[in-house]
């Protein structure tokens, strides 16, 4: 298992000239795209879905294409998704009401499936889950709201859920979205992470090979 | 108020490189861009929200955009689509228990508001609001599913709606969305459309400015 | 059947001093109380429900209580409000699968039936319930938003309206509501209204018979 | 196309021997079986769904089944229907934001197609899609709820859609449904209808022959 | 408390002659009778309702029939069952905003209540309830998707609550859904069931007495 | 922090005479005021909403408002009651989708936040939002239901949570809503509770006042 993964979230790049944003920050240094999907009911903002996907594949993106679906219901966008060149999937487990059964879909249709908590959402969901999952996913801020900073009971979880993948699933990734910066990089890994997510920090730098090579340096630091 | 309009829908475009897309259809003689919002409830796909929007206002496009709302409800995501810089937002009127004052919310953000009806959905449904609008769209085709034809009796019902703007609210632009091609484009103009969505019609070509032209003469032919 | 009704809606009263509020402007002439009911779902705002009306009817408030349902679904707070003391009960027809269905549960609890038309809402919902109802409510503000004045083409509905129940249910009253004051209510009478909703143009003066007063003469004007 | 259609509710039938109910009552001179499908959504009852009408299939049942679909929304669901059987299948247009499009899944699925009005509803929802139509299917009861008799104002309702179908569309059925029996059927039948549910008015008879029989024999009575 | 029930799940039945085949299977020495309701909401199938399951009654079945909602909401149709005939009734806690509530009404209708686990649920949600239960639903199936096996985590679920059960509510079932064959019902017993629902290991069988009697055979084997 | 704190429920009060009512239980020894908001969703009950609150504080009572929201979903209500003069907000985590950022929108509206425990809700909602939080509120009936009596399984809840308190956020306050009154507080107190909601208890009572002080002298009892 690759130990460091940086996944920038395109919701912070320059959705006029996509391919040549994604293609830049693959070129420095990033792992995977992050791909933040919004629909205006699981969360209040609609970001943009499988064709956008899609045409990143056509462009020639072969890095991993890594889905989160901030939608309710999942099932049905799934093979979408799944079809359109998504890699992974996460979705939150209040989102389907059968939450065994949206994995095997994911799984099903190829691709790896993760799940993802909110802030406030227990451990506890994942308990029979657990060994199904390649991904777990922890925000650190609340999804779909802007302006937020890094909420510190993020890391709490983070040694947490660490403890439960150690002992349990050790294929398990265990990724952190939400105010993840250079500065603060190093303590999330040490408290867990081994998949970091990151869009302002990363594309409204000027150089993303800096930023990108400075994350990965302050990980390696921990490790 | 301009005679006609051809606003092509941008969901049939390369979307790794949307601004250059954009620059070229508008360069081709098209006059709006054409933008389809869809929310996974009120139809089953999910497509671009207002990020988007901005990133084309952004990168200079300085065109009208035309955001056909295919979502559901419709109060919370209007704001947002104004402060991306929307130039009108139409809706559908089963998606709002509150028509008239969807409308009013589109018109005090500063955008044209327009109506927009479904394949079956009555004309009956504009009695008392058609002074109030902007624009009235019918679909052609049923909203967010593929690969489907211009409907017949949708040119029934431009004749009605024609007559109904004719009579009580000449201000009124009559728009048309589904399967209009170079070749019926004549037909649907003499029903009573004024502007034209069309998609892969246009960016499925090899020459946009050939493809609009065309369609121009053939909506000139009927005038 | 009463010539003229006039129904102040006491979202605009004082509910620190309801019950005095009411007989105040019961005193003052006014025939009916007018019942808000608002469930943050059908508007975005919540107000009262039943034990609010039935508060009224303990206290010794003996006038009709006209409670408008802007609440969705409607059919399980229908007996609530029957067994509280309503007179009347209306409700919105985009609310209910089963419109025929409601009115007969608003009957059959004892209470007389109205049906609610937005200000978009086309006439045609009465087509084949207009015999069955006992009141027809026409909105001349969007129900749940504040700071709105009278809407002007509810004029011409409330002619259309006003034509249908002469022609086929003499016995169906034709209420308004929104933006009635003594300056419109002939205008809004001569269009056919014979029961009048007012809130702030009554419990905002500081004379409540001298406004209900002046209304009534105005509408008596155009008799 | 067949003059006259009975079509027997089977939700009075005996469940325990569903198999030998339809063989008699089809033995009996019934045409059609009418097949009630509720999801406690769209109506407060849950009924029976493909697994029953796939069994009357491999019971040897060859008579038209027809699926009246009291479920809301109606898509995911007529597939299965179709798979399990169903001749035709009716739904309520309240109940699917794309009527057009839920007709051509019908038809797509090999299956005629119904739309079904409630009591209230008006005879507008069919002015785009009654040539696409192969029934329409009035209610005369409002669904879903026990105990009610025929509502009178259905009669006007079925001459309006008799002459909407006389005038544009002389392939579609018009079938009624709520409170049909042996002495009003004649009234009925010369209201418009040609196709005719009855439930209780056969199940609970002890000779169903002599019921479909008198019934038949009212309706050649007006033609 | 008796020892081992077997509960055919009679969605595997022939719906042609279901008081036969319930018969039949009881004569073969089944325990009880397994109604899965389904409601194309909580789960993509609609099957049955309260009128196939007082069908039953009508026919003479005297069997404990017993109820497993895959429905939501629960509460409005708890009461129908209680009247046709069930014995007991269980439901998804993610089905009820009011979990303690819905148990309430149920052993308020005269019915024993059980509370169903999915297989990605955590047992947390029987903290507060367990004691107010008479039995508790594990699936080891995904309910409402077809062509399943057993969930290998269901046997580890089933030791932590047998263990919940044991300390702190012994008077509590333990009832297994999914996949139960002859085959696997030894360990799947060994893990702390007691009651086992099998649907298609029965039905499809030749001889229900056969595979009835093997299962109790093996379920004896580990006591 | 105030030791012990009653908070009659006005929802028992008279509604006809509210502010005075108010006055009286304030001037009897209440410390606060217990708001319960229902909007027939969250519940089957709608009571009072914004406008009374704001009432309240027009009137001139100046103690605490505490807001119970059994309303779903929360957020869009959360601002209105801020600016209605709400001094604490409370709601069910099952009703927000993102309960840490209702939590923050909350604070940031200048509110104390709480969380509220229906009687089968898991503690583990609370296990990263407790720091977060000015109270937890534990619900011994369940909420938006007349005429039940404490659950005793509420004792063992509030032991649980007594101790997450003082382990870790001892700034924290724990309410307890349901079946309270002058014979069992003291042993609801000794469990850990230190805000008492009493609806009947007091408002039912001849004499505010010595309900009220006989409620504080059982709580000083067991400190």
């Amino acid at each position: 298992m690759q130990p460091t993964v940086i996944a920038p979230s395109i919701l912070s790049a320059n959705f006029a000239r996509l391919g040549e944003e994604v293609d830049n920050v693959l070129a420095a240094g990033a792992d995977w795209v992050h791909f933040d999907v919004m629909d205006n009911h699981y969360v209040p903002n609609l970001t943009i879905g499988p064709l956008v996907c899609e045409a990143l594949r056509k462009h020639g993106v072969t890095a991993p294409i890594d889905v989160h679906l901030m939608v309710e219901p999942v099932d049905r966008i799934i093979p979408d998704f799944a079809s359109a060149g998504a890699s992974m999937i996460s979705f939150h487990p209040e989102a389907s009401r059968h939450v065994h059964r949206s994995i095997q879909l994911i799984k099903g249709a190829g691709c790896q499936a993760g799940l993802v908590l909110n802030p406030a959402t227990p451990v506890e969901v994942l308990d029979y889950v657990l060994e199904d999952l390649d991904m777990v996913l922890l925000m650190s801020v609340n999804p779909g709201f802007g302006g937020q900073s890094f909420i510190p009971s993020a890391l709490e979880k983070l040694r947490a859920v660490r403890a439960m993948i150690d002992a349990r699933a050790p294929h398990v990734r265990l990724e952190i979205d939400g105010g993840v910066k250079v500065d603060n990089i190093a303590e999330i890994a040490a408290a867990g992470a081994d998949t970091f997510v990151a869009g302002s920090a990363i594309f409204n730098a000027g150089d993303y090979a800096d930023v990108v090579g400075r994350m990965k340096a302050a990980v390696a630091g921990v490790r």
